[in-house]
């Protein structure tokens, strides 16, 4: 046995959601659509006397992470290398989750199955209230469609059949924890009548444009969002924003068309992954 | 929209599984587990007056691929390009009917979402008797384990979560529908006690002990296939046996270390695939 494992976990960039809260985290969760990013969080832990959590060199407070690792009753260093923000809506919490429990999975031998790990991460997520939907499209890879919210074994999954480019540009932070906790009515049924109209239309035009009328609706739109939005509409694109965080994303090149210096990537064919053995 | 759309869907290896039919083919299906592999099968599809099926430049009889496209309501030339034999227990039929329904979904604007391709494909699998359980397998990528039989929304599943490397050697190929027609009620018993042993210790040394196990208890083990094994096993590795065919694999260097020459890939950590857009 090595003396540490390595995960990958792509990035999650959530166009639209309605919120299920529920006494049991793995129930609880949300419905919506989003895009996994070929950017994302290597994950590596290492067993150890005393439990760190690192982010890209530095020491911080991820009650998630910390979570997951009580649950498989481990004390490890886990080192996070992000490609993506912290706290911007890319899903960066629950990257590190379900990276710390693939790869303790792995290097303690836990002798967990995916799906097991999967909950884990959840449910830490959502206990945590950092996030209720991340962790299971994170799992799954693609441009995952949630159907039902909740764990593996509660929560169907869909997904649509694309593989697009897509680019970002990270504003600043919002606070999901905040959002979450307040009164999300509107937003859950601006999500729901969005969800509704994606499985119709399956495409991904259609989930830009339903992202982005969520964003409006739900009343989550920022200045600086809004206005990146309408500049890349100007140009022929079409963008919204990432659940939760004051950024921007658009599909192919639609914020370099419209001026802008984004970041690229693509959509995440695979989900959560060990390296390689 | 470009005249043709391209999909790739990885091999799937079988290592053992239990075999369930229905009158309702999205229920019909198999349990079991296996691998999927980064070696397999990239399908272009191009709507033509009239349908032809090609693999590897040569026209040939693919029901499934047929199937798929009449139920999707398109004729079209399937062009499939393989890594791996067909008929040999990789999957390559079911790979073609999953790549068919991806690739024409997105030529020809179909608006269909992931499962449903799925469930299109697994539908025609099951119909021409050709495969229980590759296409789910296919569609999820990793190391799936199939817990229920069916089509997504019948099935569920999940996985052993690792990614090492595979070596095989083919042989030749067994008759997938011959074995499935026969009586399975022998196979389905191994297959099943095979499953919940995994399910107790969801790893790779597993997998393959049990599948081992399955392979001779099945009664399907072939005098090349049963030398290749135990030469792998005298040279302290462990291998089995691709579920159907003449084809035996192992993790690792198993194949190499026994002095054979066998093909080497990976797991692969994605499922069927679109080329990126």
């Amino acid at each position: 046995m090595s003396d540490d494992a390595t995960a990958f976990v792509p990035g999650h960039i959530t166009g639209f959601f309605s919120a299920h809260p529920d006494d049991d985290p793995a129930v609880a969760g949300s419905r919506g659509a989003g895009l996994t990013l070929s950017h994302g969080v290597t994950v590596t832990v290492e067993p150890a006397a005393e439990s760190v959590v690192m982010l890209d060199g530095e020491p911080v407070e991820m009650p998630p992470v910390v979570d997951v690792l009580s649950t498989l009753g481990v004390t490890a260093t886990v080192s996070a290398e992000s490609e993506l923000p912290l706290g911007a809506g890319f899903g960066v919490s629950g990257a590190m989750a379900l990276g710390t429990a693939f790869a303790t999975n792995a290097v303690c031998s836990c002798g967990r199955t995916e799906n097991e790990l999967v909950t884990i991460a959840h449910e830490a997520e959502v206990r945590a209230g950092t996030g209720l939907g991340d962790v299971v499209a994170q799992a799954r890879g693609g441009m995952p469609i949630r159907i039902d919210p909740g764990a593996p074994g509660h929560g169907r999954m869909d997904g649509i059949p694309a593989r697009p480019t897509v680019e970002y540009i990270a504003f600043g932070g919002l606070s999901t924890a905040d959002i979450l906790a307040g009164d999300t009515t509107t937003l859950t049924a601006a999500g729901e009548a969005a969800l509704e109209t994606l499985l119709v239309e399956p495409t991904l035009d259609r989930f830009v444009a339903e992202s982005r009328r969520f964003a409006r609706d739900a009343g989550l739109l920022t200045e600086r969002v809004e206005s990146a939005v309408e500049a890349v509409r100007d140009a022929g694109g079409d963008a919204s924003m990432a659940m939760l965080g004051e950024t921007v994303f658009a599909l192919g090149t639609g914020l370099t068309d419209a001026g802008f210096d984004p970041k690229r990537c693509r959509v995440h064919s695979a989900g959560a992954t060990m390296h390689s053995e």
